[in-house]
């Protein structure tokens, strides 16, 4: 499942890296059909089992079907995170955890660009120029904002309330993800449904840009990015079935972390919320958390759900739960094992993210470098 | 009046710079009564008579009068100049014309620093990290936005319009411009009226960051920088002196540009709008031209109005407007010679932005480095 050992991080694999990367940089002017694949995580605790499940296993699988020719660049994007108030020794912590993990489940820095964001200044100044090319009206039209002034004032209706009290970062938030995708030149980008209209405006602001700043007959800068749809697995919240699973939860009970324990997994399925209907029936709207422990169980063993259901018409929760049980510690061990051999290995984290953004640097230079051109300031 | 020569700008000064600037970034931990003076200016055309009398000029006394210990720090504020349509040939050529005038008006980047702020980015990430801590609505109770939004739609009343069609950069400009002087951590910032209500802001958001990121018994760690007033020097428009002497009025005639020749400077003042009471008084609200031609004299001679007014007593507008011909002549030609001489030297413009951009970056980086540990990004 590791596909990389310490060792094998040394200064020789370090050139041979980078010398990779410029050659993904030269190649990405002459091939149109290689795929540029962006995506990004905010580093804002362990992930959980809907995290992994719905987002994250999808990076390593991408990674793993990937074409030889293709990019792959993996972000854990702090940035972002400052949009709303953290604490800055647990943010830290986070962003480490966050490398962590995603070494751990797979992520292989020898095939992919894993890095933080806010390692690589490329991204900040192209959110600069694009939030100039960005009308008012598109960001107050973003539905992530538009919820977040109906939650900040616990409104019933958006037109209720006013934004003063939010932050400005906020409200630009979509801008930064555009410019992280776009420095990249990204074709594709792997992301939750909720971001899609995100994506909308990146292709958006692409458009505007290649619009704009290409004249004498100069090709357009940015592909427009096509939004990924990653296969649909909404894992739900195991003390509210109603909800989706989340970090946020004031009850810990209700997700799975990556790193919980054998013994967590179990105490928490056992605890899960289901129903006393008898048998086992897959029906999301009136049995959402028996429902949920299929959605989970197919998940974990690459199955289809129907069929993973019939295998259960004549059995009881129990069972189920035990079998779901099995599942998840089947799937999490391996990270667990791996996130527990290297979270303390600072030096080594430290060197995987170093690389990263060198990579990610050298990378971006291209773009901003033609951006910087194209806008005049060069 | 030019401090510097071509051939004093070579690798051995260069380190000695280099070093100049290290001391500076320790002393500015240690010594608090040090000033630290930041300005800057948009890359947009050649400065006129009013920019250089009511702002430009004061910088190179700033820099005659300061201490021994002051830093300053001047910049031509690239990314700025994006909030509004430029045409990018332009702006490069515009970028190269200022550091030439600076230059050409006395900046001396062996005392100064001197730089391209979208050389340091530096800044774009501060940005970023200050929109993070600035309510949406103290953006948009600036005034500088208010007008923005009045002119985009010639509204009469400011509650007519809405902000959609406008971009999201001149919203978010003061957060750039605060950037521009806390990433410095400026004590001290002469800039035009219009700008005060900016540095109100940036007091603020140095406020916000000291009290949110200062645990531990950490000293804050932004300054709370001064807004400076410059002598006010309003010089008007010499076609229609009801308004300011501007770089965008139609009417070319009714402002001297910095590289005009002695002879354009002759016929535009000679062409100036005055009136036809005969002798010369000083009075603003009901002979604005005249006034505005004593203003220019007294400005350019380093002289107070009323006792310059005194000398004309008995002249008329022929003698006044001849006089201030000379005057004019006599501040700009030391500044146009030295103009012509530098601004096609395209090798010497380029060390001299490089000289300036590492040494920006070097002192703003421990002011960055701060910054990101504060929040928790490192």
């Amino acid at each position: 499942m590791i596909p990389f050992r310490l060792g094998r991080v040394g200064q020789p694999a370090q050139r041979a890296l980078q010398r990779q990367c410029q050659r993904r940089t030269l190649t990405s002017q002459t091939s149109s059909r290689r795929r540029v694949i962006f995506s990004g995580i905010q580093p804002t605790g362990i992930p959980h089992l809907g995290n992994y499940l719905g987002a994250l296993s999808n990076w390593v699988k991408l990674q793993t079907s990937a074409q030889r020719d293709d990019v792959l660049l993996f972000s854990i994007v702090g940035w972002h995170a400052l949009t709303l108030p953290q604490d800055p020794t647990r943010l830290q912590s986070s962003r480490e955890d966050m490398l962590a993990v995603l070494l751990a489940i797979g992520i292989d820095p020898t095939r992919s660009i894993l890095f933080h964001q806010d390692h690589n200044r490329h991204h900040t100044e192209l959110c600069w120029i694009l939030s100039c090319l960005t009308p008012m009206g598109k960001l107050r039209r973003m539905t992530t904002w538009k919820s977040r002034l109906a939650a900040s004032r616990n409104a019933s209706s958006e037109n209720d309330i006013d934004d003063s009290l939010l932050n400005a970062g906020l409200f630009s938030y979509p801008v930064l993800q555009a410019a992280d995708v776009l420095a990249y030149r990204a074709t594709h980008v792997p992301v939750g449904e909720d971001q899609r209209q995100h994506i909308e405006l990146t292709r958006d602001l692409a458009d505007i840009f290649n619009r704009t700043f290409s004249r004498h007959n100069q090709p357009p800068l940015f592909p427009l990015p096509e939004y990924v749809e990653a296969p649909s697995k909404r894992v739900l919240s195991l003390k509210d079935p109603s909800s989706k699973m989340s970090k946020s939860s004031p009850d810990a009970a209700s997700r799975i972390l990556l790193t919980d324990t054998s013994s967590q997994i179990k105490a928490k399925i056992r605890g899960a919320v289901t129903d006393s209907i008898p048998g086992i029936t897959y029906d999301p709207l009136s049995r959402p958390g028996t429902s949920n422990l299929l959605t989970i169980l197919a998940a974990c063993t690459d199955s289809d759900v129907v069929q993973v259901t019939k295998r259960y018409e004549n059995k009881g929760h129990g069972h189920l739960k035990s079998d779901v049980t099995d599942a998840v510690e089947e799937v999490l061990k391996g990270p667990r094992t791996e996130f527990e051999r290297i979270r303390h290995e600072k030096t080594f984290l430290e060197q995987i993210a170093q690389k990263g953004a060198l990579q990610a640097m050298e990378y971006s230079a291209a773009t901003i470098d033609q951006v910087r051109r194209r806008v005049g300031l060069s």
